[in-house]
């Protein structure tokens, strides 16, 4: 694993738990975690059960020894490990956004495709996808359940930037994250839609913003945040993401994504209208998912609250009796089990390269958009 | 009153409930009830509990005898009703949107202005400004709990137009509606951020759009509906509209206007998010507000349901004991109850037909916003 | 009507908007109101709409032009009013409790009987059986929709004596009021569930406790509550009541009826768990009804919210469109339409005097089981 | 580790991830797993990752090399193990209930108390008091923000046992579970009660009672149910359990346990009204806290959802940033954290045995209650 951050300690509870509870048809071993401070990452390697850790990822791509790489490190190192890894033979599991720009994004799909070729697997760590109540939202759009869907409101609402004096951590530097809501939470609530709908953004139209221009340098950093300085640099990504998408089908989706939305914590929402039925799922609620099926009776239809906790519900036969709810890791091991099965029987695991690749062309739609005033902007590729 | 479909017998129940809970300082009389069919408004009469019926509008604002007029008509007659009511003397309450274009409203903005130059008072019934939550929402937010506000979301959501055999009613016609969702439902939207921010929209960009091109014609109405017949005919009117506005103060506003949200019946919703705090409203469940203090201690920050049923709420002491919860149809009273007081204290009550002719420009700045592909527009005035 | 405090309020209220919104085979007339103070009565008069007023009501029972008496009186003068009225030839209706012992209110159900022979017809006013939400649970369990009942769970929660400092009011004098939150609420709580359930309570186990044993008397009235003096008086009736029912079937209910409930305003809760499905339904939120189908597919189970505002659920064809809520108050119109219709179809209306008489047995047998420390005691009649 | 179950594989998991997360000051080993069937305890220890197993636990208690017995066995087997491993010197976590009868959890009681003379601790697995909410509930109480508790309502509500053909677990069966919805689920109902509000249950009254009397004989156990055979057997414990119990202060409690409450999965709830504040819990949504301030000001007041996943509250600061929530097998992580910590620090761990026969003899109150028709009954000790 390349990169020790709040990714590390969720990718490690997931490879550590997910044998535990699925039957996998390999046995993963936790070999080495990778990060620039010798000090730190030994300590990560002893907290999170780690056998080895080390200070040069090259290295470590480059050992027999090591069949999978996975990359939590910030955006703007993805193209450079997932590609040196994919072309030395590791099956790569990177986090999200894929990458910071377009161009990477291309460069690391092409990789993946080339390496595919050699039986090499890659996959993107939209993890929200194997949320089950997620799973089970798509399962039930691809069963017909809502007929043909008319609209759909996906939203990603967090509020921990209100604070004017939060310290200026890599997320908002432009050079690291690449964007701020809009890469960071954003291309969750567009993976989201497009993997529950079944369907692609082709155009869009939209604005991002910045509210706060300035915040404190970071001396240190802790979880999302961290000690301020009392220096100042300057935010240079978005604080806000709005914009509206056009589907395959033609159906429009409306999109936000902000830290500014007071009391919002993390708020990924994503409702679809369809025309014989709806859905509504809050990731704050993770273990709920609303459906309204307009085919009942007309005087009894209404949003019914499904506990996502049945036996039968993706994921949860390997977990605990129904009503016990599961928690924002445990998608962490959803998709060390399914990353694991995709290589075991030779199929290219989703969310893949491409896929990541055309959010990040949505991104970079957007951004393009709110440059030209609001105009509507096709998604490339 | 003139005209008597939905809105004639939400206004009648106002007028005839208002004198029976608020101290009111004249007591209103239903005079006179005007509509084109005399059979028709013969019954609304009796019905409702007006005086008398008649079917020439003309005659009945000419009469010495009556003091008010209250306009209850389809948009495209609002123009010229209303200008020859205030030409006459007489106090105009007008059922919102104020007008089908920017010129009508104008011109009634004028006489209006011309005619408070007389002591003669009009207002524009945008009701949800007398919901006892909204009109707290807006108080809290005067009084400075919110802090500085850094975006606004407002949603007017309904689904009675899913069904594409749902007939073509007069809210589906240009010549008549104006717009669609757009007019019907999001100048509600547009009004109540509004009024509760107490900031404008200077400028938009979005789309509009229709989803059904063909509808039955009707042949007899029913409600918002009807029965149908086998002829079809072209919808004019959108049915969603999705829209960004910038306020004042620089703060985003995102609105959705819609007939196609399967599931949501009259869901107008706004959340307002500012520095110090929040607040969130749904007409569907018009008795609450939700409010979000961020001064309280961190660990103890949370929505609240505030039901809005207390004595010292707006316009409950007139009402039940707290608890004890209004409906719909109450913000008619209000509206009757705060008209006839500004038409006693000779003051100016709101919301202004200069208040009905900003939100018209609003709409109308969506509309090119929309022709113009998405491009910011600013709202003229 | 005889009384005039918040009940006559809301009474007046129903009699005067029912004939409005439904087509009532007779039209009311609002004759005279009665109460014992001349100013006072001759006020309410004049503000909800009645003709006359008057001081006595034995002369007013006593007039040839007075078909229908309703009376809206605290719980000690009911049975000699209403016996009176009956005797007169008078139909009735009768605010809940029916009466405040079960002597009383015997002799009122043999007097209701008695003139139900010669014509006459006689309810008492449990309104909330004509909130729709309740009047549809009531339909869905008939309709077998629910299965066999398993387990009832009936509340009813309000906060407004958690002051100790709240006025000694004449709802906490057992002289006056019978009974404390047992029988203003918990009465609600118990004929609710019979009427819902179409089962009876035939025995119960429970207790009745007071938790602020003086209060300050009161000086003025308003509302439920009013001004303090600075004597003090004893509080005479219950705060608290908590008690299990056995119904007709064998299933267990439980009942809460408290006025301690910090911030609960006017919960009425219950929810009926059957062997095929579920209803849960709460006053504060009076338009909702949720409803849980054990028949649907497992994985899609849920607590669905049906918004009660279709034109087809029970009473709304009367009032707006789908998603336009109603209130508290729209429940004594459904009162007036239903006590009308049955008087002029000659058909004993419900809930009928026996059904607030076996509602009394069952406060009744609540007192004294709580008195023979908890033991089960069967209703009597 | 003795037993591995459906607890089995919970507490597993808390040993397994608190050194993860928690900085513990002993690093507690996975060394031995206990089965009576060697087969699927070999597999057992494999899956959940213990060292070795055996199945004979009277073997593994003598060890020396083992410092920590954790019993995860039905009931029954309870005060035989503990006992035994007390007086082998060893540190004891107990699942609960403690025990199937006071007598035995006596005797558990007796040899803690001796035990820890010599510096042995034990505790009682009621985990519940570990999710951060109900800490979070706990330590508000307690700081007085509640002020006099008035009320308390706690309810554990389920459905697995609806259905009629559900076989006949252990669970079922009085031999082994001791009683059925009254010490699986009421007993986490009442410790709860007692943890949040620092208070006991001193005398109760309630019912006890078997819906379903046979069931269909168990041939394999799955989860908490399994497979069943065409031969039926008797149901010896309840499935409902209604009670009110008095606390020290004398506010009444009232509580219920049921396996038939239609739709509800894991509702253990609890709601605790008192003089300033009230709270209310729901365990299906386990990351979120209600709580009502009646000290804000009165128009402001309202339940607040508190997303109780900041790092300020209890537990979370090992976790993840605010927002991202927790599942039901956090709290045995936590469980495993404080009960190390106080091993570590010779402190008597809590619940402690003690606590745990107090909700013993409060279960054994009920069964007495119910057998003497309801009749008050003190609880013993």
């Amino acid at each position: 694993m390349i990169g020790h951050g709040f990714m590390g300690a969720a990718h490690s509870q997931g490879w550590r738990v997910a044998p535990r509870f699925f039957d996998l048809p390999r046995d993963p071993e936790m070999a080495v975690v990778v990060g620039r401070n010798p000090e730190t990452v030994t300590a990560s390697a002893g907290r999170w059960g780690w056998r080895e850790s080390a200070t040069d990822w090259r290295d470590v791509v480059a050992r027999d020894d090591i069949d999978v790489v996975d990359i939590v490190t910030p955006g703007d190192t993805h193209a450079e490990i997932a590609i040196a890894a994919l072309a030395a033979g590791k099956h790569v599991l990177c986090e999200k956004p894929l990458a910071n720009t377009v161009e990477e994004a291309q460069a690391m799909e092409h990789a993946a495709a080339e390496a595919a070729g050699r039986g090499i697997r890659s996959m993107v760590g939209f993890t929200y996808r194997r949320v089950p109540a997620a799973t089970f939202a798509r399962d039930l759009v691809a069963s017909g359940r809502l007929g043909r869907i008319r609209q759909v409101r996906a939203e990603y609402l967090q509020d921990w930037l209100m604070d004017a004096d939060a310290p200026l951590t890599w997320r908002l530097q432009k050079e690291h994250a690449g964007s701020g809501a809009l890469g960071d939470i954003g291309a969750h609530a567009v993976d989201l839609t497009e993997f529950i709908t079944g369907q692609q953004v082709t155009s869009v139209s939209g604005v991002v913003e910045t509210l706060v221009h300035e915040r404190p340098l970071l001396s240190e950093g802790v979880g999302l945040s961290g000690t301020a300085t009392s220096q100042r640099g300057a935010v240079t990504v978005d604080d806000v993401a709005l914009f509206t998408g056009r589907l395959d089908s033609g159906a429009l989706a409306s999109f936000e994504a902000t830290r500014f939305r007071t009391g919002r914590k993390n708020a990924l929402r994503i409702e679809i209208s369809g025309s014989e039925g709806a859905l509504a799922f809050d990731l704050e609620r993770l273990n709920e998912l609303e459906f309204y099926d307009a085919t009942q009776p007309a005087l009894e239809q209404g949003f019914r609250r499904i506990l996502v906790t049945e036996h039968g519900h993706p994921y949860l036969a390997a977990w605990w009796p129904p009503g016990h709810v599961l928690g924002y890791e445990h998608g962490f091991s959803h998709q060390v089990r399914d990353f694991v099965v995709a290589v075991d029987e030779g199929v290219g695991p989703r969310p893949s390269f491409a896929d990541g690749l055309h959010v990040q062309r949505v991104l970079d739609a957007v951004q393009r958009s709110s440059a030209a005033s609001g105009l509507w902007t096709p998604v490339g590729g």
